[in-house]
């Protein structure tokens, strides 16, 4: 078992089969010399971020990647490419979009709005109404039916910027955005505001999902997300005067499902191709930035693994097939869809790795499987610690990849720095040029010498 | 020694004085809260940046500062700020600087160029010639004085993109920068252009220090710098034409050295106020941008500990000091005078830290002290892992604290993430937009923990 190889070279800087594990890191090295001095991510971003641009679910935008996606992993000359239909939901923002704070009878202050993705449109004349600001659906409830009625909720609890890690903070938030216009609705309030999902102060709303499960139709309200300026401005001037009243107008539809596509390429298992490894981020991105770090990153990182392993002329032992999986933002359609797939063809995934966390420096990888493989695995953690990273820790690993649990698969998703992440979460921030060249490099070098030791593993 | 106590406190989960221990966790805890929550470096930056901007040596924007680290330091009410004399260099860039190549006669391409600093001037009408490009001086050298007398010397050694420390690649590749007008003006050139420090490829000049060590006034030639992207342009043209002439023109003066100043301030140790921990960065800046990573950060951040440990209320056993030290860019006067007037005085300094490798999320601390002492400190480094830091490692420290080094004082130098700095490192593109509030937070954080654990090491 290669894996004891190393572990005996690490813990003793012996081994009982030196020549092999000195090859094993010395092909390690190259991937990463590979992916810095050669590297096609940032290139291939650029196009997806800049040529094509953001790429809701149903948009042609969307539909564009996907031809790009295959026409990309066709070039790097893999052993096959094909497209996986998937019935996806379209949503669409329309436009214009439009908020202001009435202090007085005729004095306004615009502020910066987006529609939360899957609400309803407002009416077209907008709504207009007092504000009930609140923390938490605690506080909601306290208030009660009597004053929420024929209101807009506004909830404005901060993502705790005490929290290091700011996916956790983003956790302890996140459900004001995705039940806050259920929790209003049910006590009559006409539509809801959301602060944004960030911890930075900025102009920009912040999108993302919200659900209206098991309320019908005629009792949905609109839900808007409103930036963090704006959110401060509103709370402040209601600490002042709680008459103040709010207008909003957006113009969001639902349309019926159409079809689109997951887009797939692998290189055959030269040992074992009935197991397959699966690489993967998602296609789909929000619609008011370019998507560049949610997921963009992603998708070029996974493409980049095959490219690397390619070039270095490397034959894998498994099958690695990369997925570039559709509609992660307000659905996951394309992960559903791929997993079920999967158990019909009866196919054996041995290990599915998701970047979906930005293009940041890679710090380590998050694992979801048994304790006991985990810990086989963090042998392979002191591996990394020459290129900057050394953490390997038991967690999530990624939304896309998640159906396909089973018990059996080894799942993992790539950890960068979490710092800027929701500085540019889903808003029109994330473009292209918060991109670091290196740092988008080294996540995918650190994906493929992953990719090459599990490759290698339990053979 | 207090030291101990987290040993075991680590090593076994028990501790012979468990109640000390725990409040020095939470008071590190704090720390963080603090930097995160109330922070004011962010601020502090936004004005040296933004109100003040680039802060050159000698220059009225250096003396603006001087004078607004004073006033701030005075607010957050430490026992004592005062202002250390120092002469620093004044050089100035002058206006405009212009370069093109000349692919064949009257048919001009420009390309961006800036003086490295301390570089002569050109003639008014400036410099045309023939080019010869080198990867190295051995290279040069071997070309010989027949071939590069009254050429303009081109260095096109790139920074080595798969080094994971960018400062490692800058380190093996900034002799052309700061020794190559020398050497080539041995060889009978008439001027010297070098392709910018930086891994990325962009239109940004980075200027920098340059020398004349040992060479008469009237040998002297002038030396700039030229956007990565302008190198490659001129390189590939070379390729195609050696014959091809490049011009540049440039207005740079040295004036005789000018007064200016060290900002320091203190609170001072309840227990052995003679011994003294000193933290800083420096506070002058290329002229370029406006310093936000080089070094503004250092010195807010520096600010920030005296600032957060103030507000936690802590009584610092040992004195501690911050230093805002003059002229590190192009001479290192304030920490050479800093270094003697404590010499001078007889202060004992017992740790000293500086903060100079960006803005960016802090990943360890580097020592310069003795092998028996750092095995000793990096028992800390575990009280970091939860903080996303978990790096201690023997290497240098800063270069403004480096000449207090006595064998005795305990020197060391914040190491945050590299991969972003060298983008904008002496660029016009060193400015405030491209700092991330949290990540200059937790250096601040990371900088104050280890002061408050290093003022109660040895007690």
């Amino acid at each position: 078992m290669k894996f004891f190889k190393y572990l005996a070279f690490i813990a003793f800087s012996i081994s009982l089969n030196s020549q092999n594990v000195n090859d094993d890191l010395i092909f390690i090295d190259k991937i990463y010399d590979e992916a810095l001095s050669n590297g096609n991510s940032y290139e291939w971003l650029d196009y997806l971020s800049n040529q094509i641009g953001g790429r809701l679910s149903g948009s042609i935008n969307y539909d564009r990647s996907v031809k790009w996606g295959k026409e990309e992993l066709e070039m790097i000359e893999i052993d096959s490419v094909w497209l996986q239909p998937v019935m996806i939901p379209k949503w669409v923002r329309g436009a214009p979009e439009y908020a202001h704070i009435e202090s007085s009878p005729g004095n306004t202050i615009s502020v910066p709005i987006a529609a939360l993705g899957g609400s309803i449109s407002t009416p077209s004349i907008g709504i207009s109404a007092n504000v009930i600001e609140v923390k938490s659906f605690e506080e909601l409830k306290k208030i009660g039916m009597d004053s929420i009625k024929g209101k807009i909720v506004f909830y404005n609890r901060p993502m705790d910027p005490t929290l290091i890690n700011t996916f956790q903070a983003y956790s302890g938030s996140v459900n004001q955005r995705t039940q806050g216009a259920i929790e209003a609705a049910k006590l009559g309030a006409i539509g809801v505001i959301v602060r944004s999902m960030t911890t930075s102060l900025d102009d920009y709303p912040h999108t993302g999902s919200m659900y209206y499960d098991g309320i019908s139709l005629n009792e949905r309200i609109p839900a808007a997300a409103i930036s963090t300026n704006g959110a401060e401005l509103l709370s402040s001037m209601l600490s002042l005067n709680s008459k103040i009243k709010f207008f909003f107008r957006q113009n969001s539809k639902n349309f019926p499902d159409v079809i689109s596509h997951n887009v797939v390429g692998q290189i055959n298992g030269s040992l074992k191709p009935d197991e397959i490894i699966v690489i993967g981020g998602h296609l789909d991105s929000w619609d008011l930035g370019d998507g560049s770090h949610d997921d963009g990153s992603g998708i070029v990182q996974s493409m980049e693994v095959l490219r690397i392993l390619k070039s270095l002329n490397y034959k894998p032992k498994r099958t690695i097939r990369v997925v570039l999986f559709a509609n992660e933002e307000n659905g996951l359609r394309g992960g559903d869809k791929y997993a079920q797939e999967s158990k019909l063809n009866k196919e054996k995934h041995f290990f599915a790795l998701e970047s979906d966390a930005g293009g940041f420096t890679p710090r380590g990888f998050s694992f979801d499987t048994s304790n006991k493989e985990f810990k086989s695995i963090k042998e392979f953690e002191s591996l990394f610690t020459k290129y900057g990273m050394n953490n390997f820790f038991m967690g999530g690993s990624g939304a896309d990849i998640g159906p396909l649990k089973d018990g059996k698969v080894i799942l993992a998703g790539l950890r960068p720095d979490t710092q800027r992440y929701f500085d540019y979460h889903h808003a029109a921030s994330d473009t292209f040029d918060k991109i670091n060249k290196r740092e988008l490099e080294l996540g995918a070098a650190a994906m493929t010498a992953l990719v090459y030791l599990l490759d290698n593993y339990k053979l």
